[in-house]
């Protein structure tokens, strides 16, 4: 692996465990083992690996196939999406900060958004005319409205519970409490009755 | 006022404005334009001024009446918590920096949303013995973990979102993202239309 590489993966381990705030340039150098200078090489200070780490954080949210072809494909792409947030969870973990401390990012994390949530909207709107989901578009706001706030937030919130992050269920719990807020909206159906009992069997991907 | 309450007022609008993080007892003081001796006198550090805003938040959270007789009692209590989160709301903005730094106050936190979490129960299950919502025990507890994740992670959604926190219509906005999660299990009546209407109406409390 090379070093800016290395160096990008220790920064993002020591934030997830200890908070961006508590970390600075030489502890992540100390936790290489390499020095200040080598590292400074690689990146010119923390707003630099951080803003390496936001980049490589939508790259791999850009990567994730975004289908609207059937429900399934929908539940995967939240399973991913989710995946790819825990991974990179000081970036939710601590949004009003980062927005004051690095106005770019908090714009650049914005648009990524903005453009997930058109495709949650997109792939419910198609479900509606596939026949498989009911409701007007009021409901379809509101529903957009719960399932973003999952989405984006459940990391928040197990932590204010004092629930464990490290735990490897945490991302069929969050797609569980998706697909609940969308069952009372769901015409019954082989192909829903599959989706609950895989997210439920953690079978889904 | 009191100097010591002065403080706090301002160190809050400080906090929620500016982020924690970027604001010293120094910046207080000057705010206040008295000398950081006078401010010392009061508060030995942030850690003090801190610790007292989360002594006042749990204060006016528990003073919240806390009924189970009827489904609008419910929606009230939520109002009233909403409306004491959005006051504190630099203590849910940064919940992970603020854990790692002051574990204590994590505790407290902690202490205090597991028994809202336990009130919002008994309200769902008292709603239930009345034949006002349906579902079993599993439909409650998934209603319960919606309605607390809305609860608890608003703000940070709207806030990421790039949505204004200071509207004054915010409260409203999410007690009807929670009334929604909750319509699907009503047992339509008068009560519920009226409780809804109001909320739209923003005419609950």
């Amino acid at each position: 692996m090379k070093t800016a590489d290395k160096i990008l993966l220790i920064s993002l381990d020591l934030f997830n465990t200890q908070g961006e705030r508590n970390i600075t340039s030489v502890d992540i150098a100390n936790e290489l083992d390499i020095s200040p200078g080598n590292l400074y090489y690689h990146f010119k200070g923390k707003d630099q690996i951080i803003n390496a780490l936001v980049e490589s954080y939508i790259a791999k949210m850009n990567a994730i196939p975004q289908s609207t072809d059937n429900n399934k494909a929908f539940y995967e792409y939240l399973f991913h999406a989710l995946e790819t947030m825990h991974l990179f969870r000081f970036l939710f973990q601590n949004i009003a900060e980062l927005s004051q401390q690095y106005p770019a990012i908090t714009k650049k994390m914005q648009r990524l958004s903005n453009s997930q949530r058109q495709y949650l909207r997109e792939a419910l709107l198609a479900q509606k005319s596939r026949g498989t989901l009911k409701g007007d578009d009021a409901d379809i706001d509101l529903l957009l409205d719960i399932i973003s706030l999952t989405l984006f937030q459940n990391l928040n919130y197990y932590q204010m519970q004092g629930d464990s992050l490290v735990d490897p269920n945490i991302v069929y719990r969050t797609l569980m409490t998706i697909y609940f807020s969308l069952q009372p909206y769901y015409v019954e159906s082989e192909e829903t009755r599959a989706i609950k009992q895989s997210i439920l069997d953690k079978t889904l991907v």
